[in-house]
Formats: structure tokens, sequence, C-alpha cells
């Protein structure tokens, strides 16, 4: 197969998922992974195969696909407001073990409402906003909402849900320590005060690859939804996360020019790398848009759409880089690298490698 | 359609695909308008009709996908490299008009090889670096190596090319004027030293929509490849190159939550608005991930990969804004957001809708 492609090795992937699922075992909560990182239901059945208990999705057009492809318990941690979504949500929910995300009593009514017109009742946990400001209800908000929500007919109230990945008092950190114990701390307390209004919670969710070990480890945190861990990438390794022999995913380039001697371009810019970790942003201070395997000093210091400039050390400069020389390089962000290809390459031990597609990219609704 | 989605204004496309149509005739130019922008044969398919000569494109797969829909003219804007690939472009070159960008004398070379073998003749362009530090020939090796390009065997010296935007002095700048001048004067200077070894330039080429209009005028230009003016979208407006009534397509997304006065949550992140023109980067300075049509006090402040987080001024804060509202929201740049879809919505004047693929997306290799 021509570049540029996402190449990702079988068994540094097996060996992900089984650290995981063994981390998770340790802590004795569930697992939940999010498959936004490598949309293909053959990697999701994968982790449920190492014991993940079901899957989170962004988007109920994931879900549907997921479930399309036999995968039995999925989780839409996103809110779903549409009338004609909310249609398709009750359909899936005949068809599998569905819960829903909502963080609002005005969606929770829309979905009671749609629920009991259908005669069916909805799994739903609510989604606390620990700091990140973007969904979920306000946490000085959220025990009231829970008790309004589990009043709710046609509901089931399953508990309650955040996602803060590597923050600390609304601020991006690299300490993950403190994030995760304080992101599982905010959600053990908000669950003991909801539960003193009589309300049942089954699961406390917590996200996120940087702070999953540790908000696994605070007592009460039922489950955490990790999605990066499956692949790692640079971001992860600066949180300290991963190292290089765990980055089971990269992409593999061709130089394409060598117009100076400090400089190579390569055929992989805006639209195969992800842009949305910029290099130097705060806190991970990466530089550059990816690391390029075996180069120290090559900086991937620029894209355009189609192309990227990589500036060369003294040592690369001194090398027999030249056009035509295959690159790999591990992005700064898997998850939305990967959600710019079509398809990816599984490199197997043996050296075989198979083309594979990503099935549920681009379904964005 | 549920969202989010791209809508396409088919009016106001047409308008801008007839007005850089009348630039070029008044210019005494041709046109080759880059197809990476829409990604799509019948809009490339438009443009032929309003006048343009042949098609631009970045990719060899989009070359190939192109000529699949019957546009028979096609520039590679791109070095070919690889001896897989070299083997395609020759495939194509038999089937349709074909030129092949190149830059190197060793990628010539390549190419004149398998050419020769083959028994063909491909046209080639030399692509000049004038200020951009990506691929090209340095500009003060340019004449050389065309003299030395125009001596292989099998190879059509076809003329010299150059993509350079909105760049002075190695410096992005908003003076487009005296970018599209310098740009198209170096490029002219350029042919006439390469025409004085005696070597034959039938073209001259030179990007861009915001340089369009002032390279174009450039006596001795031959030819642009403009790619976003299809489209126009905010970068373009801050430019100078277009107003809000140019904006051909925006992203149609739904407000999933509204956690407290001043904020919205929309159903689109960085997987829905490409990250690479990013808020306030210089010189363009633009606030915030895109333009929200018909509120000019909501600020689109941060994306996660599917959420898009809307900071409400005042006038918003007292709006009936809420849940399940659907906006319009115009991209910083549109050719690197629409690569992240899969389809698009065309809106037509009568209110009709219909959807269509994105048919190049994704095709990297």
């Amino acid at each position: 197969m021509e570049t540029p492609h996402i190449v990702i090795d079988a068994g540094i992937m097996a060996n992900n998922i089984n650290k995981m699922a063994k981390l998770v075992t340790n802590a004795g909560v569930k697992l939940r992974p999010h498959v936004k990182t490598h949309k293909m239901p053959s990697i999701a059945i994968k982790q449920l195969m190492a014991g993940a208990s079901g899957i989170t999705v962004a988007k109920l057009s994931e879900a549907e696909l997921m479930a399309r492809h036999g995968i039995g318990d999925i989780f839409i941690a996103y809110p779903i407001v549409s009338p004609g979504k909310i249609d398709r949500l009750l359909q899936l929910a005949s068809q599998i073990q569905l819960i829903a995300g909502i963080d609002s009593l005005e969606s929770a009514r829309l979905l009671a409402e749609a629920a009991a017109k259908s005669g069916k009742i909805i799994q739903v946990r609510l989604e606390i906003d620990t700091g990140m400001r973007r969904t979920g209800v306000l946490y000085r908000n959220a025990v009231e909402m829970a008790e309004q929500i589990s009043l709710l007919p046609s509901l089931r109230f399953n508990g309650i849900y955040t996602y803060r990945g590597a923050m600390y008092d609304g601020k991006p950190t690299l300490d993950i320590k403190t994030a995760g114990d304080d992101e599982g701390r905010l959600m053990v307390d908000l669950a003991c005060r909801i539960r003193k209004r009589g309300i049942r919670i089954d699961e406390i969710s917590v996200g996120s690859t940087p702070t999953a070990r540790y908000a696994a480890n605070v007592p009460g945190i039922t489950e955490i939804r990790p999605g990066t861990y499956v692949f790692q990438d640079r971001m992860q390794s600066r949180y300290g996360v991963c190292g290089p022999e765990d980055w089971a995913a990269c992409v593999r380039v061709t130089v394409i020019s060598r117009p100076s001697a400090d400089l190579a371009i390569i055929d992989g810019g805006s639209k195969t790398f992800a842009t949305d970790i910029q290099p130097m942003s705060n806190p991970l201070q990466l530089e550059g848009y990816g690391h390029v395997l075996g180069w120290e000093d090559i900086r991937f210091e620029r894209v355009s759409e189609e192309h990227g400039m990589l500036k060369l050390g003294p040592i690369a400069q001194t090398s027999s880089l030249q056009t035509g020389d295959i690159l790999h390089i591990v992005p700064n962000h898997i998850c939305s690298t990967i959600n710019l290809h079509n398809q990816v390459v599984f490199r197997y031990e043996n050296g075989e490698e198979h083309t594979a597609p990503v099935l549920a990219r681009g379904l964005l609704e």
C-alpha cells in the first residue's frame, strides 16, 4: 500500500488492551472503553474479549454501526436531543443494552416522553461537569438534577459520569495523579449526596487514558472509560502514561522532496496528521506535529494540507536521508489522526500487513 | 439529515465559480482550479463548464478518481516519487491529458526512465519555491534545474509553477496585493531567464485564492490555480477576498446543551471543524473556530473531538437560544473542514436540499 497510511502494530495494541484489562481488574472497576479512538468494531471486540463490560461511543451513528457488528452493550456518552435521533435511539435500545447520556432536564424529558410513547424504559446516566466546561450539568446543580431526572417515568437512572481528562482547578495539567484522584473523589462525593436523597446509583463512571489508573483506585468508582490507551500516542507519553514501546500506531510517509540540507518534505500534512494538539500548546509543550521514529534530531515543524515540513538537525543533515525514503511518525493525537483515514494497515509479528477499513469514520450524524 | 453536516448554497457557489471565470477572462490567463477544496467531481465539472481549462489535484489518487468521472485534463501539483505511483501515473497519462509536478532532478529522472521504458512522453512542470519552504526547487537553483530537466528524454517540459499563498518576504501577510504582485513577478522573471537558455515554457502558473486577482494581472503569467474561491471561507474574508455574501459553505450544527447562561455546546468539535487554522494565529487573528451566522456576539471558543463550546455574549445570553436549536457556522478553513466529511448537503434556491458524497475524501495514497 502506498503512503501515507496509518500502521498499527497488532502486538503492541494487544499489549495495551491487556494492560488496561489488568489495571481495572486490580482496581476492581469495570472498563467501558471509548471507541472514538479507533472507530473499528474489530478492535472493540478485542477489547470486549479482554474483559471490557461494554463500550462507549460519542455518536448515535457510531452506536448503530457497532451494534450492527454484534456489540451488545453500548453507552452513548453524549446528549441526544433531536427528535429524529431520539427515535433511532429508542429503536437501538430495543436491540441491545443501551445507556444514554443526558445532561439536562429538558433533554431527559424529551427522551422520557418518547420512551413512554413507545412503551420502553431507557437507561440513562447523568453527565457531570467536573471542570471541563463542556456538556454536563454544573457540579453544584447535579444533586437536584439527579433527583428530578430520577422521578421521570420511562427512564431508569443508571448513574453518573464525567469526562475531565488531565485537568485540575479548571486548567490542563501534567499532574495526572492529582487530576485523577480529584476527578474520582469529586464523583464519589457527589454520588454519596445523591444517594442520600434515596436515589439508586449503579455506576460512577470517569474518563480517560491519562487519569484512568488514579481515578480507578478512588474507592467508590465503578467504571472507567479510557479510549486512547489502545494505541497510545505522543500526548500520552508526555503525560507519563506510556513509553515509546507502547506506541501501537504511527503514520507511514514518504520523503517526496529534499529541497535543502535542513529540509525534508513528506507526503502528509494537516489532512493526514491531526492538528488539534498543536505544537507547544499547554500543558504538553510538544515539539512539532509528531515524533519521527528513529530520527531524534528531526523536528516535524510545519504542515500544509498535503505537505509535512521536517526540519533536519545536524545528524540528519549528514545522513543519507533522501527522496523516496520511508519514515514512520507517531502523531501528537492518534484519535483525531485516525479520524482522517479511511483505512489503516495492521502489522503482525511475522511482518505481514493487512488493510482494514475505519468503519465508523465520518459517521457524524 | 441530522446534524452535524456541511451545507453548500448552490447559488452562491455558482456565483463564486462565475466570478473567478470572469476574473481570468479579464486578465487573459487560464484557470486550473485546485479541487482539494471540494474533492467532488461534480463541482470540478461545473468549474470546467464555466471555462476552466483543466483541474489541479494534490494526489495521484484524486487524479485517478477525477479521470474516472470524465475529467480529461489534470495537473498533479505534487511530486510523485514512488515506483508504484509512477506506474499508475504513466497509466493515467495514457488515458487523459496529464501534467506531473516535479521539483528535483532525481524524481524527474525516475519519471523519465519509467516513461522511456513504457514508450511514453510525460508532460512535466517544475515547481519553484518562491518563499514557502515546502516542495519546489529553491528559486536560486531553478534555472539550472529547468535546463537539466529539459534535457531528459521522454519528458516534455511544460513550464513552471509555484504556490505561495499570502506570503511576503518569507512571512504570512494580509497584504495580498503585494504578495500576489510579488509572486507573479518572481515567476515571470524566472521564466525569462529560463527562456534565455533556449528552453520553451508554455505555462507560468501561480496559486491561490488570496493572490489570484493580483498574480493573474502580472504580464506573462498564463495560469492561476485557486481552490478555496469555490466556497470561500472566514480566512478568505479576512484577506479581503470575499464578503459574507460569498460564503457558500457552512456547517449546520445543533445546540446539544446549555449548561450555563454564557455557554452553549454544539454537536461539532475538531472532528467536524478543521483545526489547522487556529484561533488568533498569524496573520489572520481570527477569533475562535468559526463564525456563527446571525449571532455576532457568540464566540466559537473551544473544541474537543465531538463538542464545540460557544461563549455567549450579552445579547445571546438574553436570547432564547436553547438545546435543540440549529446554528450555521462558517469555518475558518473550508478545505480542511470538507475533508472531515463523507458527504455534504447542497441547498438550492427553492429550499430543496440534496446530499452528495465527497468522493475524493480520504484518498491519501
